[in-house]
């Protein structure tokens, strides 16, 4: 069956779905995006994306390109029209079309929209988490505005690059202090050595993650033990468990770090009950 | 009259000149550019802009979309269908298009090309030089591998803009030490108290500019006292004269900085002569 996206106010073919190649997000990395979960046929977590997608254009004061309720309703149909039932949809939203310039467009340029899905059998995540995943680390070398979530990704690209050829499924940025950020495109938690639940702040220097304030939730609900600070990595060398998550990957334990087993090695109890709580306390934004 | 592009394989009208969503410029800034002066019907520096191409590609591990006298041939039938006598001519090489992942596209991805030209007057710029601009400071926040050329351009775009809104045409970068790098699309020069031109070194931090290579011949040809060496914000705002290089500008006098006036706040003279002199110095590659 043929793919469909939508595209500056067409639902199109996937292989003709285009931008112009004067698109800021092409030229400049002028841009924005969200990735949501799909899982049985819904949405997960829709107001968070959406005030997440309204923070990053404001932060770069890019117009919305739909009103909220319509982008919305388009990435439903977007999901709809593909079929999918379990998978992500994906939003890109830029500065819109202008002769090439680095400042903002004068005049009324339109920003450019681009709606993906597709389906991801959720099964291949859940094995994955079975055995968890290694990660690799990298000296964080980004701009201080991850914070926003724009697509000049080239850093995180070679990053998770360097990991995947280091036998990584992530990377772990670490700061001149010798503290773990995030991951290429992941947050990052342990468990430490007394049972402990940790992850960094996310006020500034990462991304404030839709999944990661799902398991915050998770964690007040429980009760279970937790610690809003950063960490080291000699630290989480030496923790119990640890953990990223994202929208598209949930709840993943990581098992090593730069080739040192985490804890015993295997994914931790306290990641695998978060991940499979996990859909108890998401938003579900049905089809 | 239309405009033409040439966008992976074929010439184009520039208004139907697309890159599929998926293209990965778009999604992750994963790909370089280059701008070439187009001069009196020729496109300066040529080699050294092939070879500057090269090694970016080089560094992120992209092919060539193109051999490299293909792309030259390409670039100056772009410039020939746009009837372009003087201007800029624009190349633009991504990692090609694959289902969206950070990792490199396994299997057997070609990389996408861009071609562009456009007509500017280049009594235009003449004109600004007479006068000069004003530039703007703004906080080093990029990723130290700015000496490759890619499109990972948003940094750059928000301090621009920034100079803009407070009146100026060019941003300065200033890291933490209080020196200045470089400008958001250009390479900075001063001109001591004592009459030295002055430019930072570009082995790394900064772009290694091709106009900054040009003006680097000139100085050399005409024994101009020079210093290759970082300076600060502070012995900027007290030179005799500043300057910026690129492609697009040549050599454009600074006159104020942040505010304050540079020297006697007019263009000062070895800007003048080096923007004189400066196409006795460049490679043409005739149309």
């Amino acid at each position: 069956m043929s793919r469909i996206a939508f595209v500056n106010g067409q639902y199109v073919p996937h292989k003709d779905a285009a931008v112009h190649v004067e698109d800021r997000g092409y030229q400049f990395a002028d841009g924005v995006y969200e990735v949501c979960e799909v899982w049985k046929s819904a949405i997960i977590d829709m107001p968070r994306h959406m005030d997440r997608l309204d923070r990053s254009l404001r932060e770069l004061r890019i117009d919305w390109p739909l009103h909220r309720k319509a982008l919305e309703f388009v990435m439903a149909e977007t999901v709809r029209r593909n079929r999918v039932s379990d998978g992500i949809v994906y939003v890109q939203v830029t500065r819109g079309v202008a002769r090439r310039d680095h400042f903002f467009p004068s005049g009324d340029v339109a920003p450019s929209i681009v709606v993906t899905a597709r389906s991801a059998n959720p099964k291949v995540a859940d094995k994955q988490a079975e055995t968890g995943i290694a990660v690799v680390t990298y000296p964080e070398n980004r701009w201080p505005r991850v914070d926003i979530k724009t697509v000049a990704l080239l850093p995180n690209v070679l990053a998770k690059q360097n990991a995947k050829e280091q036998g990584g499924k992530e990377a772990w940025y670490v700061d001149q202090d010798g503290n773990v950020t995030e991951g290429g495109s992941t947050n990052v938690w342990i468990v430490t050595k007394e049972g402990t639940l940790v992850t960094r702040p996310a006020e500034s220097g990462i991304l404030k993650g839709i999944t990661r304030a799902v398991v915050l939730d998770l964690v007040e609900r429980h009760g279970i033990a937790f610690e809003e600070r950063p960490f080291s990595l000699e630290e989480a060398k030496q923790a119990r468990e640890a953990f990223v998550t994202a929208a598209s990957t949930l709840v993943m334990p990581v098992v090593k770090i730069d080739g040192s087993p985490v804890g015993n090695g295997h994914p931790g109890s306290v990641a695998t009950a978060l991940r499979d709580q996990f859909h108890t306390a998401t938003d579900l934004h049905r089809l």
